[in-house]
């Protein structure tokens, strides 16, 4: 049995009718199981999370993205987020014994089948064709907006698909890539000087740790800010450590840690660490773990 | 779908071929997952875990128990742990919406099995049917060496089965309870004192967490000492809380907890739990934990 997760960005936010209608094509498919679902108006994007074996989740995913073509128009949109493309991005995770090689399969699969329907695909991450389409960054520089502009440019030739630009869908970027953690910390200040501070002082780009991306956020709502990060190899860099140094670093400012937030789905191997860490047990392992109530 | 867990410990901890049949008819059930199956010489005692559909976990408790039956033989039967049985307790663990009701519903249903086989059954914990039978220490008083004079006194009558002795197979033990967290917590000193002090200082008897059972043990192999507990109910008295209390008690002394160790299945709600209080991520999920590698 091999089993992917794929986490697909869709860039919708607001349309609640429309968000309702995408979500339905996951959770009325009951080979495949949805572990999270999250729409952001700010950034105008809405992130799903499934898992199965290999063929559902394919199967699962082409419906989402014949879904999405049916319902979406990129024309007017607008949002914090950067995007490309009506279906942005949609990575496949291999789960447990699934190779990544058997991801990178299945994504190249996912890329013809839209390729096919006349649409311009980008792979990225461990299905990438050649190095410089290997950062997501790279591939959706000058992002919508640009991109008639580039597939005139043979140099961005699209992966599959024709190189002509659907102002409706725009392109698709897919992905085969290890799961990435989305872990954000909350200070009981609202000084987002403090905030940018820690977020340097962590991530990879100004010396911090290899695997951590950040930065300082400002929370409307709480009045606090947050330090907002991505953990993209949380087997060396995990969350537990990272969390330290940033009370460590707070600390210094007088500020402590006013909470913290996994955002969408962590690997059951971050945990199983985790557990080791905090309670001082090396042997912990994850397959101890009795039963999740999904 | 009812899903149950089932903890059968089997009197049986030394004979490594009898162990491995009786694993065999559990491995072999493509309708159960084994989760732990652990054996301990000095106990004499083997304890297995799996879980599945409620049809699934009673038919192959059944398998395992005529197993027992047919392999075992108590009467020269010694050991460091409390028995009064060759199949001496099957506890059923209600799993994520599966109700208690459910639970005591099967655990009945395999008693009744039992006791057609002319083996006495007692009921203990949520099964039990009468208040002086819900704990199992009552219920296992004199243990095996007592249990023919135990079956001749009315007050005594078997739940199910016939007032027999039946010398090699004893009585069973059944049961429907919350899952049972099995933590130890070792000290870097060899002073059984210390351990013996701090166990009183967190089980419920001595006035300390209300859901603690614990006890001090001089662990040979290491040279050092461990606090080895029962929660009894995970949720209201937490292993991260009970450890904090540990690891202050033992600082009194100048010691310091060495490693802990989860022995057995433990629930996804207290790992959420303890992610909460760790990472003081107070909305984090067990749902999000992605995939277990079984």
């Amino acid at each position: 049995m091999k089993r992917l997760m794929c986490v697909p960005n869709v860039s919708e936010g607001r349309n609640r009718d429309t968000i309702a209608r995408l979500t339905a094509v996951l959770t009325e498919d009951p080979h495949i199981t949805l572990i999270d679902a999250s729409s952001d108006p700010d950034h105008h994007r809405s992130v799903f999370a499934y898992l199965g074996e290999a063929e559902s989740v394919l199967a699962a995913t082409e419906r989402l993205a014949e879904e999405v073509f049916r319902l979406l128009d990129m024309t007017d949109h607008t949002g914090s987020h950067p995007r490309q493309g009506a279906l942005d991005v949609v990575p496949f995770v291999p789960l447990g014994s699934t190779t990544m090689e058997e991801a990178v399969h299945v994504a190249h699969e996912f890329g013809r089948f839209i390729g096919a329907r006349g649409v311009p695909v980008y792979y990225y991450e461990n299905a990438a064709t050649r190095p410089e389409r290997v950062s997501l960054v790279d591939v959706r520089k000058g992002e919508y907006e640009s991109l008639a502009e580039k597939l005139k440019d043979p140099a961005w030739a699209p992966d599959e698909g024709p190189a002509v630009f659907n102002s409706a869908i725009g392109s698709v970027q897919v992905a085969a890539r290890l799961p990435l953690v989305a872990f954000n910390v909350n200070l009981r200040t609202d000084d987002l000087a403090i905030a940018e501070r820690i977020a340097r002082a962590v991530r990879c780009r100004d010396g911090g740790y290899r695997y951590v991306r950040a930065m300082g956020v400002r929370l409307t709502d709480s009045g606090m800010v947050q330090v907002s990060m991505n953990l993209t190899n949380y087997l060396r860099t995990p969350p537990h450590r990272v969390l330290g140094t940033i009370r460590s670093e707070a600390a210094r400012d007088g500020v402590t840690v006013a909470s913290t937030e996994f955002v969408g789905p962590v690997p059951a191997a971050m945990l199983e660490e985790a557990v080791r860490h905090y309670f001082q047990a090396p042997d912990f392992r994850s397959q101890q773990i009795m039963e999740i109530d999904r």
